[in-house]
C-alpha cells in the first residue's frame, strides 16, 4: 500500500497511526509482548504429526490423500522418517524453551524421539485393546472399522496415549498441546499425565475431564461428562506435582456426569458410579454408588408457567428452566 | 535418505532400526492391523461432501470460495453432479466393506445415490422449518440468516438429517462418519438412527447425546447438556437393533442437563421437563416435571475454606468443589 | 458431463433430473432459498481474521507458517493491513445484510474497522491480564507459553473480548459467527454480547454457556459445564434486548456444573458457588453456597444388577443409569 503515493485515503492514515500504536504497545516488556520467532513448538506441525502418527497406528484406516502409494510399507517407512524428523525438530524448540542447555537440547530431542518410537507397538497394542473394549460395550457399534474411522472416544484416548510418553520423557508443552487438540475435536479433556489402563472405553465423551494425577485401571468405561478432578484448594502453582485427582480400579464403570474427586479417592474395583453421583471419598470394592432419586415434582394440565419463582428459603423453586 | 551412503549419523541407523520394529508389530493380524487400501469411506471426503450439500440446501449461504460463479444456478447443477459422483463412489466403498457381493455393489450404490438425491427438498424442507423454529425460540438471535450461518443446533440437525436418509438406506459407516463430524464440530452427539420431527431447536447444544432409537415429535426444544439415552444393560452387542432411547412426544420443552432414560420412556406431549431432571419412567401428556429445591447451604462471611471434606456417611460434605 | 453425447448412462440422466426438482425447489421463495451471493459476512474469512488477530495479540505465538519473516515489526504492520482491508469489507457486508442505506455502508465500515483497531491495545491489556489469572490459579500450567498456545479457556475469551469489540460497535452478524468459531473449537459458548471484567479465568471449559446479557467482574474463575443463563419464559424474540442473565460480582468462583440464572440475579463478590448448585436468586457477598450431600445410596457385593427400575412414585429408582 505505501507505494500509492499518489492517492492516500483518509482510512489509509488512520490505520498507519492505528498500527503506530499497536507496536508500541508491544514494547511494554508483558510475556504477550514477546516477539522472537520459532521459540515455541508449533501447534500446527504438531496437528500434523497427530495425523500422521495415526496412520502408523492404524495403517490402514487414515490415508495420506494427496498421493497414492501402492507399497505400503515403503509408505509407513517414510512416513516414520517424517515423523522422527519433525518431532525431533520440535521436541528440541521445546526443551530449549523449558531452558535446557544448548549443548544437551539435540542429542536429549534425539534421544527422546528414538525412545518414543520404540513406544509405538505399546501404543498399538493398547489402542487394539481400547478398540476392542469398544466394541463390546457399545451397542450402537456396527463395526471394529466404524469405531476406528469415527468414535470420538477412541480418537482422544489414542492421542492421550501417544501424548503421555512424550509427557513421561519430561517434553514441556508438546504433550499439553497434543491433548487441546483433542480436546478440541472431540470435548474429552484427558491430561497427558493421566494414567490410564488396558480396554479404556469412553462412549459419547462429551465434557469428559479427566485429571493431571488420575490413575485408571484396566477395564474402565465412562460416559460423557464425567469428571476426574481435585478437590478444591487455594494452593494454585504450588499444588503442582502433588497427586490431586482420583484413582479409578479395575472394572469400574462410572455412568455420565458423575463426577470423582480428590487424590486420595480410591474407586475399589468392580464398582459402578451411578449418574451424576458426586464423590469424594473413596468406596470399597464391588459397591455399587447411585443417587437417591431426586425428588421430582409433577403438575399436569392448565397451569401456567411461572416464569418468576415463588420466594424460598434456598436456591428458588422456578418451575421451569431455560439456560 | 538412502541415498545419502557417504553419511549415516547414529539416530537415522536407530530410527532405521525402530522402523522394521513397526512393520514387524503390524504382522501380528490384528484388526488395527489392516495395510489394505481404500477399503473404508474416506473421511475427508465425507466432510466435503458435507460442505457441498450445505451449499445446496441453504445455496445462498454458503459458498465456494475459490472461484466465484455468477450463474448459480449452472454452479449447483456442477454441485450436484459432483455430489453424485462422490456420494456414489464411497457408497460403494462402504458396501463393499459391510460385505455386500461385488457384483452388486455399483448399481445398488448408484440406486442410493440417487434415492438420496430425491430426498433433498425434503430436507431442506425440514431444514427451513427447523430455521423457523430457531428464529421464534431464542430472543438472541439477530435474524435468520445469523442463524443459518452460525448456530451449531441447525448445523448439527440438518447434518442428521441428511445422515439419516442413507442410514434409512442401509449404507454402512457413513451416516455415523458424518453425524461424529457434526459432533466434533458442535459438540451435539445425534445418533443418525435417531428419528426426528418437524420445527426442532437445540440451543447452545454442548453436551447433547441423542440415542439411535430415540423418536422425536414435532416442535420439540432441547437445551445443551440433554441426554436421550438407554437405561443400562450388560447386553453390549446384544443389544444392537432393539429400541433403547425413549420416544418425545410433540411440543415438548426439555431443559438444560435433563436426562431421560429408556426405550419405553415415553415424554407426553405437550410436557415441560425441567433443567438437570433425571427421568426413567414415561410422564403423562400436559406434565410439568422439575427437580425439587436441591437443599443449598449458606454459609456466610469470613469462614475460612476447608480443603478436606469432612466425615459423613455418604458422599462427602466439602464445602467447596473443584473440578 | 454434458459433452459425453455418445453415452448416457441411465443414472446419469436420473441424476439430472433430480437436479431439476431440486432447481425447482429453490423457487420456493423461503429464507432458505437466497440465491444471492455475498450478501452475508464470509464465515472462512472471519475465521482466518480471527487467526490473524491472535498474531496480533499474541505476535511471538502464533505464526504465519506459509513464510518466514524475520522482521516482525515488519510483518505485523503488513497484518494489520491485511486486518483493515478484511474486517473493513466484511463489515460493509454485514451492515448492508442488516438494512442499512447504501451511501453510508462504506464510510461506517472503515470507522467501525478504525475504532475495532484503536481498541486492540486494551483487549491485549486483558488478555495479559486473564493470562496471568490463568497461571496462577492452575496447577496443571507448565508455564505461561502453555497457557497462551494450548488452552481453550483463554483462547475462547480472547475472540469473546475482540467480538465484543464488535458487538458494541453494533456489527451485525459478525461477532455472533466469531463466537460461533470460538465455541466450535473449544465448547465454550460465551456469547459476543456478555460483559467480562479483568483477570477472567475459564478453566477445562467444554459445556460452559454463558448468556447475551451477562454481566462479570474481575477476578472471576469458573468451571467446566457452567452456565450463566435466563429463566424460562414464553417471550422468546420479545425478550431481545432485556437483561435475561445474570450479574456476576469480582472475586467470585464458579465450580462445574453449576447454573446461575435470571436477569436479576446477583452473585455477590467474594462468593463461592460450589459444584453443580443450581441459582436463581441473589446470594450476598461473602457467601459459599454448596448443594447438601445429595444422598448416595451404597450397595455391596454380588447384588445383581437390575436393568428395570423398580416403580416408584416419582422417576424412577434404577441402579445403573446409562447414557
Amino acid at each position: 500500500m505505501t507505494e500509492k503515493k499518489t492517492y492516500i485515503p483518509a482510512f489509509e492514515i488512520e490505520i498507519q497511526e492505528l498500527e503506530r500504536a499497536i507496536l508500541e504497545d508491544y514494547g511494554r516488556g508483558r510475556v504477550i509482548d514477546r516477539l522472537e520467532l520459532f521459540t515455541q513448538p508449533d501447534g500446527a506441525v504438531i496437528e500434523e504429526l497427530i495425523e500422521k502418527l495415526f496412520r502408523v497406528v492404524f495403517p490402514g484406516y487414515f490415508r495420506d490423500h494427496t498421493y497414492r502409494i501402492f507399497n505400503l510399507r515403503n509408505s509407513i517407512s517414510n512416513l516414520l522418517e517424517d515423523i522422527a524428523h519433525h518431532l525431533s525438530e520440535q521436541t528440541a524448540i521445546a526443551l530449549r524453551s523449558g531452558g535446557m542447555d544448548e549443548k544437551k537440547v539435540r542429542s536429549e530431542a534425539e534421544r527422546i524421539t528414538a525412545e518414543f518410537l520404540s513406544r509405538i507397538p505399546e501404543v498399538r497394542e493398547a489402542a487394539d485393546m481400547d478398540l476392542s473394549a469398544a466394541f463390546d460395550g457399545d451397542p450402537a457399534a456396527g463395526s471394529r472399522e466404524e469405531i476406528i474411522i469415527s468414535y470420538p472416544g477412541l480418537y482422544a484416548t489414542t492421542v492421550q496415549r501417544l501424548a503421555h510418553v512424550l509427557y513421561e520423557l519430561n517434553v514441556p508443552l508438546i504433550p499439553r498441546i497434543m491433548a487441546e487438540y483433542a480436546h478440541n475435536r472431540t470435548g474429552i479433556d484427558i491430561h497427558p499425565g493421566a494414567r490410564i489402563g488396558r480396554r479404556f472405553f469412553i462412549d459419547h465423551g462429551t465434557g469428559i475431564v479427566i485429571g493431571e494425577t488420575s490413575v485408571i485401571g484396566d477395564n474402565v468405561k465412562i460416559y460423557q461428562g464425567v469428571t476426574l478432578g481435585a478437590l478444591s484448594t487455594r494452593e494454585g502453582q504450588r499444588a503442582h506435582g502433588k497427586k490431586r485427582h482420583p484413582t479409578i480400579e479395575n472394572n469400574v464403570t462410572i455412568y455420565a456426569g458423575a463426577s470423582i474427586l480428590g487424590g486420595d479417592t480410591v474407586i475399589g474395583h468392580d464398582s459402578i458410579i451411578g449418574s451424576n453421583a458426586f464423590i469424594t471419598r473413596s468406596v470399597e470394592p464391588g459397591t455399587r454408588v447411585s443417587v437417591s432419586n431426586r425428588e421430582l415434582q409433577f403438575r399436569s394440565g392448565g397451569s401456567p408457567a411461572k416464569p418468576e419463582a415463588e420466594p424460598a428459603k434456598s436456591g428458588g423453586d422456578a418451575w421451569c428452566y431455560i439456560i
